[in-house]
């Protein structure tokens, strides 16, 4: 073990114990050794200690890691028991973790995805029960997980069709393994009664669909959250952004709907920056958003809807 | 600024920072020079660095505390802005701190009660949206925050009486002042049309009603979680709790239903013992539970409803 006092002038005294162990019983003990520490420092300073504070032990360098910081920078801790799947593409880092509460929760690069908990999100992105899935075509953009195209499969729609590129692939096989709970067994074939599943590039895709005239109900993008960085620099990022958004209301019924995820309620930022894109597009689309609790993300989220203005006749 | 660099001979090198600072610039200097580090470690050992993690800096001795662990000991941020509220009744400490995503907090001697956001606990211990209350009788024990009663009020219940001793009066006092998303107006006055608030304890009341044979359709206990400690010493504890289980179903109709909230669905030991409490009450009784996210809580949270077991005739 290895302590670190340190006192600084207008009075904060900051006291960090370092202790190599494997178990429980070693955190036992660092917590009676503060305990004693606390107990002589309030003798010393004569019970004249205005606050004291004492933060649950951070565990470094385990085969388990259990912090995962929310998107708004905050540092939360997981009870996270089990490494399920941790695997790397090409593309990024695929964990597979377990929590006590929340189930398998799925991390991309470190960024929280979506927990077995979390049908709060595939309910959010699919409108929140508001919308008649019945005899609808819907176009899923992303969903590697398969949450939403599992959820909307049991709708009676006519036809799902989701589009995950090669970056999803080694996504779909942990998920189709480790995440039944939010994918059922709707990713074990790539074809269903009334889904298909495309491994390709959702640009073509969206560009061909918009050549032949094909229409969708329903297009739900999934592929990721609003970028965080509203630096100017990364203006290729919202181009990209836009291009989706734009071939996607190509592909749009008159009356149809869009949804997608935005970003943490905090990051407003990047909120305003999203929605200025949409005034942008090369039709007038309106929009609303709804602030939905995801119980493993431990922050809230903003989802959006949006469909093309009507312009009166 | 203050490094403390510790290499263990399995290969795991910690590095800590420690800095003294009050304003982001300085938290950026700090970032910048851990990039610094990061990437120097990375030419030393050629890359050869299986895994690196930063955690976001840890902020302590300010006037605002971010810092407030779950129930089951995990360490969380919140995104405290600022000190709302801060008092010590005889009791306890009173804390009301504004979170970004959150609203105000209600945080009762280090722990998170409820948030402005935290409806969901509200609707929970009300038997989650499957009650009708109009016309009901309706007991709260405990409840200083208004949130219950606020939200019972609106459904035209007969008559609420809620029961807050002497331990609530400094919560009820900061909550109508600053939770009013949580409690509205009801906390103005100890009175309204269909409620009353009666600060006594909740024991003789219970026994009063008993006596006079005073009957509820709904009880409702909010007055703590169940306890943590499971340890043979905190009998007490659980024979307190066991009093107010038996003097509430002496004030509940045959027909009727206690609701109550358990705690962390983590604390597995905790809730077992509590269901065990249920099989030791003066009559028989039944029970079911149900799972809740709760916003601000960082966790997921259990609920009881109880009732009288109906005997065959």
């Amino acid at each position: 073990s290895f302590a670190n006092l340190r006192i600084h002038p207008h009075g904060l005294v900051l006291v960090d114990l370092q202790s190599y162990n494997d178990d429980m019983k070693g955190r036992e003990e660092v917590d009676q050794l503060l305990n004693k520490v606390e107990e002589r420092m309030k003798e010393l300073f004569h019970g004249n200690i205005k606050r004291v504070k004492r933060l649950p032990a951070i565990l470094r360098g385990g085969v388990i890691d259990r912090y995962w910081p929310t998107a708004d920078g905050r540092l939360v801790e997981y009870d996270i028991d089990e490494v399920v799947y941790d695997e790397d593409s090409p593309f990024q880092n695929i964990k597979i973790l377990h929590s006590k509460q929340f189930g398998n929760i799925l991390i991309l690069s470190g960024d929280v995805n979506l927990a077995e908990s979390d049908l709060a999100y595939t309910q959010a992105i699919m409108g929140s029960g508001k919308e008649d899935y019945t005899g609808k075509e819907v176009l899923i953009l992303g969903g590697g997980d398969g949450g939403i195209l599992y959820e909307i499969v049991k709708l009676k729609p006519k036809m799902v069709t989701m589009v995950a590129s090669n970056i999803d692939q080694m996504v779909i096989d942990g998920c189709k393994k480790h995440m039944r709970k939010t994918c059922g067994d709707v990713l074990d074939n790539l074809k269903g009664e009334c889904y298909q599943v495309l491994i390709e590039d959702c640009i073509p895709v969206l560009k061909r669909y918009a050549k032949e005239g094909r229409m969708f109900d329903y297009v739900i993008n999934d592929l990721t959250a609003v970028p965080i960085s509203t630096s100017p620099e990364e203006d290729s990022t919202w181009e990209f952004l836009r291009l989706i958004l734009d071939l996607s209301m190509k592909v749009l019924k008159e009356d149809g709907k869009y949804f997608t995820q935005g970003n943490c309620i905090n990051l407003t930022d990047a909120l305003n920056l999203y929605e200025e894109q949409l005034s942008r597009l090369y039709c007038p689309v309106e929009f609303s958003k709804e602030t939905v609790c995801v119980p493993s993300y431990m922050e809230l989220w903003v989802f959006y809807t949006i469909w093309k203005k009507q312009t009166d006749i």
